[in-house]
């Protein structure tokens, strides 16, 4: 069984997380996904809503996949000290680290993607930026891949990047299940991306 | 500011419940999004989630909306007492009642909607039909409105669904608005429905 650890905190973007979880929560035969917070209490998310975390950042480091959604929690994370350095221990261990929305900014913020081709949401896009000098950030994109990691456009973006990342580690089959079964219209194409010209990028 | 209750029980599908909410927790200087349980205990979604509710049946049943999530707790809820007195009385007095997936299997058992159309999940469609005998079942529709009931396709389905009350409820330009900011691609004909021919259903 591989693990998601699903990093959460206060002001999540709801479809961030919960998008990408309908996926790889239905390869459950195959992976756990684990929930981790800086503590165990509930974490209110941007639309308010309570989830409980599985675990906590002091619970360990060791997942298969690393998983950050994005939200307006995301300025205040990135001087977090306890968030900062786990990130930067998993992310370094995990085969596999994901990125949505401004989750992207989080991990660019850290390090994990200096070097790297990546993306984000295209409305902050202009504000993501210097949280990465040294990300090659890519305007027009639904998701990039760079090796290990997996950077989508905002909010809905996540689910079309989970379902890409579901075909490389669980089959092509198992996303097209996937897919079907949560009656999704799937872009395969990451170079689909019409909001990069809504939010005048290109 | 208008209230929608949102009904969780265990096993809700994730993305039923959260795809909907996203849109409509955008609308937040109008709308307060209420998660309503039987008991106060957090609820375990499908894809094993613990969701901490705002209130209990028993704290009312006087909404503007009423939102119900399908999943494979569907066919439990179905034969709960709490439940289904708290469906066909919120139901009865909110000025919307909607269900995405088997939802809609669950709001046609309490007979909300007799003598109504009404769709739901593609692949499950012909499990949902003996819940509601005496409603007009439609197999080709990404979501179907007749009178104050809006009913959804599979999972996903709700979230093209909930654009349209948002719609009507607090204008095309706020569903507009929503739907870019979250980069979702809109379908916003409620006739598109590729899943119908994938199930057979056609």
């Amino acid at each position: 069984m591989k693990t998601l650890a699903a990093l959460v905190f206060p002001e999540f973007q709801t479809l961030d997380l919960f998008g990408p979880l309908e996926m790889f929560g239905d390869q459950d035969n195959e992976l756990e996904i684990i929930i981790v917070a800086e503590s165990g209490d509930p974490v209110k998310s941007r639309h308010g809503q309570y989830l409980v975390p599985d675990r906590t950042l002091k619970d360990g480091s060791d997942y298969n996949y690393v998983f950050v959604p994005g939200g307006r929690g995301t300025p205040v994370e990135e001087d977090n000290p306890a968030i900062t350095a786990w990130l930067i221990e998993a992310g370094g261990k995990a085969d596999i680290v994901m990125g949505v929305c401004t989750g992207g900014a989080l991990l660019a913020k850290v390090g994990l993607l200096d070097g790297r081709r990546a993306t984000t949401n295209k409305q902050d896009f202009e504000w993501s930026l210097p949280f990465g000098p040294k990300v090659d950030w890519v305007p027009k994109a639904r998701w990039v891949e760079d090796g290990k990691f997996f950077t989508s456009s905002g909010v809905s973006a996540g689910i079309d990047m989970s379902l890409a990342v579901i075909a490389q580690e669980f089959g092509l089959e198992a996303a097209e299940k996937t897919a079907r079964e949560a009656e999704y219209d799937w872009h395969r194409d990451s170079n689909w991306d019409p909001f990069a010209q809504v939010y005048g990028l290109v």
